[in-house]
């Protein structure tokens, strides 16, 4: 049905996941009356794995789940230890507290290292608590932390990480495609990736990137796996198949994303969402609007402060009802507190000056003075300005 | 593949047509494996062609052909007169130009009253060439000249020719969904749409409503008509079939965007594009353009002159290589001259914004003097305004 309150109203996905989908891998995924266990299937599989590879930029295993980032999460704590090992978690939003639960509940010992929501971990900070805990088997951390806009170093945490015995896992779900990570050279052991982030598809898989240091740690860890077994699937994929049925439309989505990605480069992908993070920056100075995480910006997710006084959910309300836009509100603590405007997948410059359009409005409606059009006007002002630097770099 | 040039680049469709298509009519449009000589498409049929009709606010028979909009105005030609019989054709655009070409094409006697592009045929005009010519079988006119963004006051013209024996016929093919028309109050005796337009759906289908005192001239006329027989569709939409094979795909579509603007009232699809048309007019005097036609401003496109000494080629090759955005240039000897932004259909208050800060953008790089965000701003402010006022009037 057409959406309609007093004018048309176009619905708008635009949260940092799911995000926009693609609509020729939404084409692609048409054709998925193809049988997992084929000849057909495995040649597509084993593109699929290859170009996933190359697109991440490793030389490590790539592995595909059917399960939601979380699930892939779930693997690398059930695949790489065993009952009451000592782990560190970096944690400074939402999805640090994912690992510290996820790992709680699989009976690890957790050392937890928290920044404040809108932070970041330091590697100063997991180097001393690294010295002070040599027995530690792995470290935990959010590359991206899309539940505040933050980001981890985790090259140099890296570093750090690799002269130990630990395992450095890294949740890359909002990180893959909005930063570099050159995943051999900074030593991260398993990176996650998931399909609805910027592989502009709709959630159902995830990735993961396995070092051999992982897989020897593998060796021994005992505790409990079965749909999530990565040697199992290791094995699998070798011969073109998964261990467990594959959610074959979205594998039909994701080959053909993958191509296009190939095919532009990564790193335009990751200087897109820069761009766009960049641009959402200087329009919320524009407008008087604070940001949430100023120190560590990411460039998947820019979270906002709503205006003093003012509960984001009213904001994120406005966008849904008066325009058919779905943005984000805060997650866990920053519920109320902070509105977040993703950059992450299939999002354009055109997009943003929409979603900052409906902000203005948004705001001017609510009582906030706003200057009507300075936000567009300085977003302008960053794409002009980020496109003639670009020509000039070519 | 993605569209990439130095960022990611959406391809948005925004010309008065094809008009951008409504995804829900799309995912109706899959389901194309009907046969049309079936109880199953009958039903189907029957009911796209009763809610045509309400959607049209008409008591006339209503007919689908499979045609452009081009193929119904052959259809009104064909079905209604006699060789060499006179006809009046008021033109004022490449459209009206067509019906001149095509009633010269079919050997009729062609008087026409012309005026400038971007201006009206007026209805003084037309009353005086009715008198001087009482022969005169038909008046062909454009509600909606989409070539200049002019319109014709069809109802004052519908007034004048009802008192004479003539025909009033009317492409409304980008009239429809963006002015009210009273078919059978205003004596408009062929009334043209075409699928591409405000209905949402892709090119394909066209429209005609038709009154007694057209089907009562058909039956004389002599004008040789075979696949656009009317006489014939009338006899065959009446047992919920077409005359030959049409077009299921896009019947498919076309009843679910019907339904849609059912619930919603075309009413309001009208007042989503007339706002989007004020806002498009303020947005111009807030950049420094100039509006083509000025005097009779419709709300199917907005037709603007690009700056003094500019093709406007370039301004439309430049939303199409920097942003992936298609938008109209003028068409016929307005080619070069002016470019068209399009409100017909399914576009929004946002799709505007996006396409008003484009057009900053590519201002600003081409070097004629705006201030950045100021466009946006003034349609943010017809948005605000129009919102308000339609709050008041619930």
């Amino acid at each position: 049905m057409l959406k309609f309150s007093m004018y048309l109203r176009k619905q708008r996905l635009l949260t940092p996941g799911p995000t926009p989908l693609h609509p020729r891998a939404l084409q692609a995924m048409m054709g998925a009356d193809v049988h997992h266990r084929t000849d057909e299937f495995r040649t597509l599989y084993l593109a699929v794995l290859a170009d996933l590879k190359e697109v991440l930029g490793t030389t490590h295993d790539v592995l595909i789940l059917t399960a939601s980032g979380t699930g892939a999460m779930e693997a690398s704590v059930a695949n790489c230890f065993s009952p009451n090992d000592r782990v560190i978690v970096c944690s400074a939003g939402k999805f640090g507290e994912r690992w510290v639960e996820l790992a709680r509940a699989f009976g690890l010992d957790v050392l937890v290292l928290s920044a404040p929501y809108g932070d970041a971990v330091t590697p100063a900070a997991l180097a001393a608590a690294l010295a002070a805990n040599p027995e530690v088997k792995g470290v935990f951390v959010q590359a991206s932390e899309s539940s505040t806009g933050s980001i981890h170093n985790v090259r140099a945490m890296g570093e750090i990480v690799r002269r130990t015995g630990a395992l450095f896992i890294v949740d890359a779900i909002t990180g893959i495609g909005t930063m570099p990570l050159d995943i051999h050279g900074w030593g991260l052991d398993i990176v996650i990736g998931g399909s609805q982030k910027a592989f502009m598809i709709p959630p159902g898989l995830a990735f993961l990137a396995v070092s051999n240091k992982a897989w020897t740690q593998m060796e021994t860890a005992r505790l409990p796996r079965y749909y999530f077994d990565l040697r199992r699937e290791r094995k699998n994929a070798a011969k073109g198949e998964s261990a467990w049925t594959p959610a074959t439309s979205l594998i039909l989505g994701l080959a053909d994303v993958l191509r296009s990605i190939k095919t532009m480069g990564m790193e335009k992908l990751i200087a897109n969402a820069q761009m766009l993070a960049e641009a959402t920056r200087h329009a919320c100075a524009a407008l008087g609007l604070e940001l949430f995480a100023p120190s560590h910006p990411g460039a998947a997710v820019t979270a906002i402060k709503a205006p003093r006084g003012m509960d984001s959910a009213v904001i994120v309300n406005e966008f849904r009802e008066r325009f058919g836009s779905v943005i984000a509100n805060g997650q866990g603590e920053m519920k109320g507190k902070i509105f977040r405007i993703a950059h992450l997948g299939y999002f354009d410059a055109v997009d943003l000056f929409g979603v900052l359009a409906q902000l203005e409005i948004i705001l001017e409606i609510l009582g906030v003075p706003v200057q009507r059009g300075a936000g567009v006007a300085a977003a302008e002002q960053v794409f002009i300005r980020q496109t003639a630097e670009a020509a000039l770099a070519v």
